[in-house]
């Protein structure tokens, strides 16, 4: 491969004079200049722009961290991310992790290692400690509701969207009213649980652990809760379902187990994916792509920054007053 | 930061000892070693992996190019993809590029500026002989089946996989079949193009270019399909649905349109995603995973190589007898 002293030989300038064409100098002779362009071309010279970002230490390459790809909570928020990368030039390395601590450190030690400009965390197992360590190697992003002065978030203020929605369904008579979640750690889950538990003391109802549905995030989840709603003496009258994926299982299984939504069962979703308005299912809606460039652009910035995205309550057909 | 030259002072050791430290040579005493380890530790000093790549012409990144996130088809082929780099130690870095020229091309200018070693294409838009010359800068591995020497290939017989499935239609006594796919054009649709046309030409079929849906390849565009139903005379009995979403779509606005599947209206999807088997929907397996495995597997390699992968088909309920 062709090298800046090859160049200079070639061009019969000194190593400084091309490397001064190179990072476009101004204090070059027209001349020289000129001789160094030919010479670029004749050896068909190309930089190898991992040695320009070692000088300049920027690989802009960002780094995303997701527990699963195939789930359009998280594609949504890669695809916010991705776009805003590419409007600055940047390139995403995905780290998909199934919630598994190795491979989120190995994403911590890139960044570590430089070989990653900064790291978007969409979820996490790792403690926050843990990645706050690792906030003085880059900009380390989270996307959720967490107090820390080292780490940059994007968040949706779980606990105020869940008190409304259950206020909401309070207000239509239910008084059985369950919900669904995937993990019963992890910042929003907590957030929903300490929401719901709120919610259950001030409207004076109690606790059911039966009403509480967790390990449910695609829809092959909402088709098993709907058969464990089966076994049930005194099933919820609603449920609250964190996501549209699991409440379109749950719409089509109904179907078939002879639950009639909204009459016997009322739902509530998240997210407004296409397959909701399909299915009229009243859902919340997430501002996921948002939130995606948000991420991005604090990956980028220099200070660290808290930033809270709005949610838009969607009413279709998949909740009526219980009488 | 502390480069190799604060090491070997602070070690007391010549700058060639350090450089044979780091790299694990044999030929280095145990006084001398333990002298730079214990200088490592003093002085916190951190290789820089990005040089260490510039030595070794290796980043450990591969590019993969896709035009949508957001659709799980292309999802379960990077699922596949990122397992099998976990796998060997690589990170994939992604292109999301919605069909476009520019987006496409940035993956190769990566590729040729060594920012990658290799690049995947789960799909394209430019042309078959300008991914092949980038080819000389490293791997370059498409997801389809073309004849190159230049480029590594993993596909599906598609060709095959329609003509099986049209001739099904057939032997149920179809015979206005009609077909949906995203775009006219890419060596996927042009191969189920050809295989209809002979299919038809060999049944003594004819051709309808109302039996032929475009665009299709989410869940709402099964809608608009459904909707596209309704304004035609003599609508197709049986449609082979390239993609599992579109025909959730359609069988979900089948029932607010009156059309009853199967017995007005036969559907074979493709992928066999969760909500394939929750519809009962007959599909087409494709093994998109293992598919990803192979990918990277080929960009990984030192030779052009070209495997096809096997489809399965699921009878479910959405295809019945015509009489």
């Amino acid at each position: 491969m062709v090298n800046i002293k090859d160049l200079a030989k070639q061009a019969g300038v000194s190593v400084t004079t091309v490397s001064r064409v190179l990072n476009n100098h101004p204090y070059v002779s027209d001349a020289k200049r000129q001789a160094v362009n030919e010479a670029i071309k004749a050896t068909n010279y190309r930089r190898n722009i991992n040695a320009v970002h070692l000088s300049t230490g920027q690989t802009h390459l960002i780094g995303v961290v997701l527990p699963f790809l195939d789930h359009p909570y998280f594609m949504n928020v890669v695809k916010g991310i991705t776009q805003a990368a590419k409007a600055k030039g940047k390139h995403i390395v995905l780290f998909e992790t199934g919630y598994q601590h190795e491979k989120e450190k190995s994403a911590l030690t890139m960044l570590e290692n430089k070989q990653i400009d900064a790291v978007i965390f969409c979820s996490r197992s790792h403690q926050l400690k843990t990645l706050e360590a690792y906030a003085s190697y880059g900009p380390v992003v989270l996307f959720e509701d967490v107090k820390t002065n080292k780490c940059r978030t994007t968040f949706i203020n779980h606990s105020r969207v869940f008190t409304e929605a259950l206020g909401y369904l309070y207000d239509q008579g239910h008084r059985r009213i369950g919900y669904s979640v995937y993990r019963q750690t992890g910042t929003n889950s907590l957030a929903r649980k300490k929401a719901y538990q709120s919610f259950l003391v001030s409207h004076h109802l109690s606790y059911n652990p039966d009403y509480v549905f967790t390990g449910c995030l695609y829809a092959e989840d909402g088709n098993a809760l709907i058969n464990q709603l089966k076994c049930l003496t005194a099933p919820p009258t609603a449920i609250l379902v964190t996501s549209d994926q699991v409440a379109a299982g749950m719409i089509i299984s109904a179907r078939n187990a002879g639950i009639k939504i909204p009459q016997d069962l009322a739902l509530i979703g998240f997210n407004d994916e296409p397959i909701a308005s399909l299915l009229d299912l009243t859902t919340i809606k997430l501002p996921l792509e948002q939130v995606g460039q948000s991420l991005l652009d604090q990956a980028l910035g220099k200070q660290v920054s808290h930033r809270e995205m709005a949610s838009t309550f969607i009413q279709r057909k998949t909740v009526e007053a219980n009488e």
